[in-house]
């Protein structure tokens, strides 16, 4: 007998038929004897309806009262799911984040989780239920409820996982597990078997919509194995864990490519202590998120200054160009140049830690394709370049193949 | 500086128009420098779809679950009001049932407050917030979510009053209190400005919709004052209270028609000790709710027999046949009779303990008016008849008008 836990997201639970599926599969482990807690999101589109209306009420609100609002999302869910379990005759019973000890910091609307005292969760399921537990939520120690922000309900699960020292958690998702790269953009794509938490979270900055960064930290750092897999069919999915001697055999785990990156550049930045500082200090106070830095030698000039390239969210374009204008005086460069027709192709593998000549063989495959880089920017187990949008495609396949292939 | 305590029911709340009106009324109050305590219903229509959810997935779902599930519903107006509040810069916050500190007993679905530790209240007042409570919804002394059944907000509301022993308690709700009988059927019916408790209490379980009985009863065993009014209007409403001297003075408090009972009548009954019991019991065991019961002499017959009438809600009729016939064998009576075309006419008053003879001009106006009485049912405080529906409506204005004109 395994205790199991088994995240299902809102797509998972969108409507009756899909809660009833859930059971379905929920059932299936229980049946084979195991002990099972489930951890499920709000039913798809139900949260945005509440932040529709309470938006309707006021542009801004109060982040207190918001998780008060979105956590119902969940607990609706959780009573619906129990429902359909004892429909088929399965003892099951639902606990919301907060009944099922699960504590957090008092930051609303994305609170970190403190502790978990899972004390109602091991009276349910030593009575032989399966016990379903709102996800994306949890309570203060002075009993405000809060919720986790975005990726919450993965956070539920493997903090869950962790703390009642589950056999098995399994994220279920609706893709097969995590790909070398996306099979939509690569044919030759092949899901992994596993993969290690840094190759994961890595992929999780990339763009590699699977997971959220947090969530695969919060697992590496309590040591928590958790499958990634499929609601939809009973393939097995791909196990995160701690990197073990044969995945370093193995040089690159996977390719992606992010396309919604903008290449910004401050040309002739004063070649003094600070400008650099200064410039990403103003745009973080400005809540844009800057990903690749890149400093060149100016193109010719009397006095020292240097070109300062970087990396945003193509829709953060428009408010960094005013960030960016306010401080021209200030720091006294010239042209700001933004550049939207850019793809970020990165290569991701903890062999690279082993195995040197790597990055060599990147931009020789890309020079045989004839792309041009533009910025390159390294990571122990990483390689990220920008390239043209142009060819970004047939880059990744090119590097995807010349590896993985 | 007084602590008013306001509740609004699902029709108030309906939609973000209403709830910022209901914000506005609220705000009234706060502005001329009460504290108010806001007790909310879940919008109207939002627990039909919960309870249409979890009936798709098991006809008779667990109600534990349900009580889950159907708290949501207060949960999401809590906060949508206390943000409704902060957007007209009204410092505000929302608690659920069991924030709020309302414990009840175990009964999911229906269950009774046990106790209240307003704590949470308190501070939130303290700190100037309106504060917003969740009506309908508790938790036990372990921890599980209960509701409290029908009318369970008016209850939180004057269960609140009590603990928190505010100066007000009002009832908002979509007419202006309680008249002397219903405006529609009567249109010389006039808003009473006070009612005692008994009275309430009357026509309460006489069919007049403004609140459930358990409320008043809770109010009554406390001393509770509320006012019924309507959210509609700024119009002063009815106050519910402990009966006054000038109460007495006044005979009749109200007149009214419940046109929602059928009248059975089982002939030839054998008149032996313990034949109600058994008939009544097995009515009982079968969740059908009696009403009126009258027992008259059979008529003429050669064993000693009885016909026994009594009313039931008309949407038990089918249900309590079949329970009668299970029965006929082997109590051994003759027909059950089923009479839906019946009408019970009420006349309540605190006023008939020290005046004499209502009964007799009660009987008077109904012949005068031509109308056959079937059944006559007497309290201290109430005479109810059952009377033809043909002339039920006619009737009913007859009394009214002798009595309160």
């Amino acid at each position: 007998m395994a205790l199991i836990v088994q995240k299902f997201g809102g797509s998972s639970v969108a409507d009756i038929d899909r809660i009833r599926n859930v059971a379905n599969r929920v059932a299936e482990y229980r049946h084979r004897g195991d002990q099972v807690v489930v951890v499920v999101s709000a039913m798809k589109g139900v949260t945005d309806n509440l932040i529709d209306m309470a938006k309707a009420l006021m542009p801004v609100p109060n982040e207190r009262e918001m998780d008060m609002l979105l956590s119902t999302g969940e607990q609706t869910t959780i009573a619906l799911l129990a429902i359909a379990l004892q429909s088929m005759d399965i003892p099951a019973a639902s606990l919301t984040g907060a009944q099922a000890g699960i504590v957090t910091d008092g930051v609303h609307s994305k609170a970190k989780i403190r502790n978990i005292t899972p004390k109602k969760i091991h009276a349910l399921l030593d009575a032989g239920n399966v016990t379903i537990v709102a996800g994306f939520q949890g309570e203060t120690s002075e009993g405000h409820i809060t919720t986790l922000g975005r990726g919450g309900s993965d956070l539920t699960a493997i903090a869950l996982a962790s703390a009642l020292k589950a056999d098995l958690c399994q994220i279920y998702t609706d893709v097969d597990g995590v790909y070398t790269s996306d099979p939509r953009l690569v044919p030759t794509a092949t899901k992994l078997d596993e993969i290690s938490y840094d190759e994961m979270l890595e992929l999780a900055s990339l763009g590699a919509k699977v997971m959220q960064s947090r969530s695969v930290e919060f697992a590496k750092k309590f040591g928590v194995i958790f499958e990634v897999r499929s609601s939809l069919n009973d393939n097995p999915g791909t196990l995160v864990k701690e990197e073990t001697q044969s995945m370093e055999d193995v040089v690159i785990r996977g390719v992606s490519l992010d396309k919604n990156q903008a290449k910004v550049t401050l040309v002739g930045v004063p070649d003094k202590p600070g400008m650099a500082a200064r410039v990403f200090q103003q745009l973080a106070d400005s809540a844009i998120n800057v990903d690749m830095i890149v400093q060149n030698v100016s193109h010719g000039s009397n006095t020292p200054a240097t070109d300062l390239s970087f990396t945003i969210d193509k829709p953060d374009v428009a408010k960094a160009q005013g960030v960016i204008n306010d401080m021209r005086g200030d720091i006294g460069f010239g042209e700001a140049l933004a550049d939207e027709a850019i793809g970020k192709l990165s290569i991701v593998g903890v062999g690279m830690r082993s195995h040197s000549g790597i990055a060599a063989k990147v931009f020789e495959v890309l020079a045989a394709a004839g792309v041009n880089i533009q910025m390159i920017s390294t990571s122990e187990i990483k390689i990220s370049v920008v390239i043209g949008i142009d060819k970004a495609e047939e880059a990744t396949r090119a590097v995807h193949d010349a590896f993985l292939s």
